[in-house]
């Protein structure tokens, strides 16, 4: 990937891997705290005694884990316009703390868009990985990024 | 809704609504620098310049957001045991500091497991709405809840 990236440069077919991430108790707390405040994701006692045996982290903190690596590492910097949404998003196995994630990003789709001239939608599936190879999570987003030549 | 849920209190065709919470320009940069460092929701000046023409909510930290309005009203204490994913989120509409969120969330879809007695999977349209009535985001999330009579 060039480091100054436009639509052009997401090509269907590419892969490519960025992290790690590792994930702390007091990372998870804090955020569940904040937002979702759900015993197994901030009282690590009842967590113990609950079905998955032990703290975990919120699906949304999961999800803003990868956000963070996909805008330090795959999306454009300026050329980042927005993105109108996520299809089949699913958490598939627990992070728990002092887990290390990775994400690999697969192009799907890179289609110009009709109406405006200056960009298209970039569609990818993102697999959230932890150390021991597990699919913790995966999605399928939507981003609308700006062409090379802006005519 | 009672105050102790179980499955058979999520009935399709009810509507709930939740809310109000306020996300004002340091909360969005918080969130922001941490997991979402992009421009348009990082640095006031350079946002005013782009195509939002100011700051707005990293789309990760709307469905946060969102996450704690259900965690606090909706999802049930106890018998809240996971959510395999989300289908179809979209983002609508930017989230700018100052507004004033809620949700409308709709029981779209209560099943009850086959190989499970003791739970079903409730499905849910759910909408965040802003002070002037814009549907900023919409998802449609599956979670998985105990039944009142464990047999």
């Amino acid at each position: 990937m060039p480091k100054d990236r436009y639509f052009e440069d997401y090509i269907p077919g590419r892969v490519f891997e960025y992290g790690e991430t590792r994930v702390d108790e007091p990372d998870i707390i804090d955020f569940a705290r904040r937002f979702d405040p759900q015993d197994m994701h901030v009282d690590p006692d009842a967590a113990r005694r609950g079905r998955f045996g032990g703290l975990i982290a919120s699906g949304w903190h999961t999800g803003a884990i990868m956000m963070r690596l996909l805008a330090d590492n795959f999306l454009p910097k300026g050329a980042s316009l927005a993105s109108p949404g996520i299809d089949e998003l699913r958490w598939l196995h627990p992070v728990r703390p002092g887990d290390v994630l990775r994400v690999r990003v697969s192009v799907l789709e890179a289609t110009p868009s009709r109406s405006k001239s200056d960009r298209g939608m970039v569609r990818t599936l993102i697999e959230v990985l932890n150390q021991d190879g597990d699919v913790v999570m995966t999605l399928k987003p939507m981003n609308i990024i700006a062409r090379r030549s802006d005519t």
